[in-house]
């Protein structure tokens, strides 16, 4: 017998309903350094708010990125928005980070994953 | 006068309600070329179906991809993925070119975005 492996970059989510907060944006040029450094803090200061789930992101070569940040309820949603160090981070994303972005939320109601392959001899 | 620059990777989706496949995976390092084949073929014909609003995708440099389909309604989410095509693309997904995904079917309920960056002066 063995279990699945997991896999780092995927988020392990309760079953549904829960709360997607789907973030695309395409990075400016600007300050890559600034941006990184802000974007870690970031996901560190969201996995301890209230209701947070978990997070997946991917940002390609172009600097077209996905977040998808996980949680519990629309008030969780809400308190993170208006958490202080977050709104400054989005205030210099709107100035300087960001050249264009796209916010859903959305409501979570299924889900399927596909374990991960097995990576012991059976 | 001037209008907002569109942003190539961003959806313009219409005003919520819509709904959202959350696709979000990690490649194996199998056969690159033939995933990278399927993969716009995909595009292609999702963006063929009934009810598909857009979608948006990136994967970074770790193999690890987030694609965003939108869809004006569940039954054209199932009609998608019940397509022929579709079907063996899914088949040869688990069997082939994935270690593992999760996907979530969610329901948009509220959207805004970040004008692109003026691109002509004022």
């Amino acid at each position: 017998m063995t279990t699945p492996t997991s896999i780092p970059g995927l988020a392990r989510t309760p079953e549904p309903p829960y709360y997607a907060v789907i973030f695309t944006s395409q990075r400016s040029t600007a300050d890559a350094a600034g941006y990184a450094a802000m974007a870690e803090r970031m996901a560190t200061l969201a996995a301890q708010q209230p209701g947070y789930l978990g997070a997946e992101s991917a940002r390609d070569a172009h600097g077209l990125g996905i977040t998808v940040s996980y949680w519990r309820s629309e008030a969780d949603i809400a308190a993170w928005k208006a958490q202080a160090e977050h709104l400054e981070a989005q205030r210099l994303g709107h100035e300087r980070w960001y050249a264009g972005f796209e916010l859903r939320v959305a409501r979570v109601e299924r889900a399927y994953s596909m374990p991960a392959r097995q990576l012991v001899d059976r």
